[in-house]
């Protein structure tokens, strides 16, 4: 067990399947692009969920359902969204099946019953929601709609990969409408800042936050901002995703208000998402040859005791003793499994659990009985320790805050050694080569040099740090001025 | 405000749709038989989330996700699941638009993506799910499978009402595997009890538990066991209903598993499932010709609070004691709002709050202050009283335990008096023409006559109650034997 896992240096690509199939995760299913998500791996976005569902309503956030289908017309209303999603829509024709006439038991789908207006099942939601929001607004006064959506969504990708890459997907999707521009970054700015906290505080996954450049912009949007994510292999992943939609949509759809003057304006928009993708990014950032390493706030199960016995007497009396520490942990609000089967050795359920990335694992047996001792290893140094027994359930908190805390810097650490200035294209281009991670480099700012970059090396512009510091330069690729850096990364 | 809403005498069926718009729950969207379910309406549904989902999980249940699309061949497998869905599904047929060139601007679906095999967006997922268990069963060991899934469905409905019957709805979806078909029904009745429970405890709407005749079975099911309630105008409900599914999935996909003996044998299933029907039925339960009555239970605010004032100075003084009482309501758990908006007048929020179905409202104005007291109303009698300001906190869960009990219990007696033991046909018509409800009855337990009442009458057997008790009789329409009285009822 665990030992199936091809490793990281080995192939990268291999050993993050292997880890999603022996961990429990999830498994591509017979319908082609779409995954299974498995309890397991399900447990892990409902913690997410929780979590970032907290902070939407914290921030004056409701939820809200709009419909899965989208009619064409509606769809191709607002034009640059609809051209962008427009060749990965799943496309509904008709509403009925019949009984094939040619072949017993099969059914057909049946030619009478083809819809006047093809339905499109969502990519995203602008357009259905800009279409009821016209209903919603008429005045300042029912300005600003703050609301979020948790949903599925389709995009006929052909190139799929469990959790990063699915033809479904679940997230949520914030869509926003405001009387001025102003608000409308604030709010934009406001969920950047929300998610990166996320996956910050509770994924302990450090990012860079920053805008896309116009070619990485979302179809519709006047400016997309995001989190950038680096993981294990050298690679950058878009973490999630905050859009400035500025007056568009309300231009497509006509939704306008009456302002406080009196006078008739376009409302300003914004809509934000992060999806099921997280969960690939929390496995890839973290996670070694031996399985999933789950910071503790979004690990399913914080604890797990596993007892070493050779009889059901033993097993019963470290059962007392494993109770009392499971009880007092639960009460604290913790997650905790005590693993009695005797079907499975103590080695197995070791192996098990480290691939299940559980945070803290406690093993008692029959000499800890007698010293009134437990063995606490963590998940993610391996770490062991002897620990007094009747000390355990109060050690335990700040022991899983510091394996949040340590998972998180080395993380940090590891983003830190990965990220590279350079000055020339040779450079850059040995760097991406040789080293990988984020390069830190002048860019002239068009759109031109940007698409010449991704086709010679394969390396997009992340994002354009909003930190990024003023600074005089010279573009790598084209030598043209620059006044501050960008990064670049091979992603995913 | 609220006023405009038809009174239940004088139309319950506009009633029911004024009601759902001017408590801002959901509406109608542009998307044939879609809803837009409002912030409000789903706030109910995240209460209803809330509560179902803890009771599956103390019950053993996980949750996972399973693909939005079934492959047709895959929908075709389990015959009579098949027929029974075959008239009602939206089929997805290509994955691309494309420009179209014959209109600038406008999209067309591209007839060069065209799927080989056409999708089935889901309108339940047996199909799909027992694809998969195929796959994860061996052995006895990996039984027994308990699994929840909160998903969209989507069933291509002719005649839509909001909440009731839409084509796209959202629902939880339990589909389990079991070793037994011993199991298999304990697993079917215990889910029947877990909603039964859900609906008189939450939404405090009683329900007869029973099976449904064959007629009304679910497609590919052995047995359905459902609740059914009463709603005010004396039609029936269907609430919630609960699967034995016996071999018929494993047939169709081939599940089989080793016994503990070592023989190969067939997994025997359940499937069962609420919906955001439940939200329909909560309203039509209990409320009145003013707006939402609401149970506590499932209220997204327990208490509002308004203040009575003059100046500003009046709503400065009486914040303060108000945001004394919600602080300390809040610290218990409940949901309060305080409303201090200068711009609607307090007669105005009353009626905002009553229509809303808030349980509890708390008026405080200046003369309160002076005498340390308030005015508590109840939404469900509408009655009012002086309470002193510092027993409020004390006094609020003790009011709010008495508004939901009696909740159900006015709901409980009407369903009583609108139940009618009939003995002969001409007295089933007459009760159903001029008294409505539920009509227990003895039937002969065949098709024919179930199907020729329901053309005669427009009345179907709801269910056969699960307590109904051995009775010698006979069919008020065949004068056959029979063995014990079912309902009859007009149903939603």
């Amino acid at each position: 067990m665990g030992k199936e896992i091809t490793s990281r240096s080995e192939d990268y690509s291999q050993w993050y399947i292997d880890l999603i199939k022996k961990a429990d995760l999830a498994e591509n299913s017979d319908v082609r692009g779409c995954m299974v998500i498995k309890p397991y791996g399900y447990s892990i976005w409902e913690k997410m969920q929780q979590a970032l569902d907290k902070m939407f309503k914290d921030t004056g956030h409701v939820n809200a359902y709009f419909p899965l289908f989208v009619p064409k017309s509606m769809f191709e209303a607002e034009e640059k969204n609809a051209e962008g999603f427009a060749k990965e829509c799943a496309i509904v024709t008709h509403y009925r099946l019949k009984t094939d006439p040619s072949a017993k038991g099969k059914l057909m789908v049946d030619p009478a019953a083809k819809l006047e207006e093809e339905l499109v099942v969502r990519p995203t939601s602008e357009a259905i929601i800009w279409s009821t929001y016209k209903k919603w607004i008429q005045s300042y006064r029912d300005l600003p709609l703050l609301i979020n959506q948790w949903a599925n969504v389709v995009r006929w990708e052909m190139r799929t990969r469990l959790f990063l890459r699915t033809a479904e997907f679940l997230w949520q999707e914030g869509h926003t409408a405001h009387a001025t521009a102003y608000e409308a970054i604030k709010e934009t700015e406001q969920m950047l800042d929300v998610y990166a906290e996320f996956a910050e505080t509770f994924m302990a996954m450090p990012v860079i936050k920053g805008k896309k450049s116009e070619g990485e912009r979302f179809p519709g949007a006047i400016d997309t901002y995001c989190i950038e994510a680096m993981m294990q292999d050298g690679k950058a992943l878009q973490a999630g995703t905050s859009h400035f939609l500025g007056q568009n949509f309300a231009k497509a759809f006509d939704v306008q208000f009456t302002s406080k003057e009196g006078k008739m304006e376009l409302v300003w928009g914004t809509s934000w998402g992060v999806s099921t993708r997280l969960i690939g990014a929390l496995i890839m950032a973290h996670s070694d040859d031996d399985g999933l390493v789950l910071p503790p706030k979004l690990a399913p199960i914080h604890v797990v005791i596993v007892p070493i016995f050779k009889n059901e007497a033993e097993l019963l009396k470290i059962s007392e003793q494993a109770e009392i520490i499971a009880k007092d942990l639960r009460q604290q609000g913790y997650s905790v499994k005590f693993d009695n089967r005797d079907t499975h050795k103590p080695g197995y359920k070791f192996a098990e659990y480290e691939l299940k990335g559980v945070p803290v694992r406690i093993a008692i047996g029959p000499r800890d009985l007698e010293n009134k001792t437990v063995e606490v290893a963590r998940r993610d140094t391996k770490e062991k320790q002897l620990m007094k027994m009747e000390e355990v359930a109060a050690n335990i908190p700040a022991l899983l805050d510091d394996i949040q805390n340590n998972i998180y810097q080395k993380a940090f650490k590891f983003r830190t050694q990965m990220t590279t200035t350079v000055d020339s294209y040779e450079e850059f281009k040995k760097v991406l080569d040789e080293k990988g991670g984020f390069v830190s480099a002048h860019w002239d700012g068009t759109s031109e040099t940007e698409a010449a970059i991704k086709e010679e090396t394969k390396a997009t512009i992340r994002c354009i740090p909003l930190d990024a510091a003023e600074e005089e330069g010279t573009c790598v690729y084209s030598g043209k001025p620059s006044s501050k850096r960008v990064l670049f990364a091979r992603a995913y």
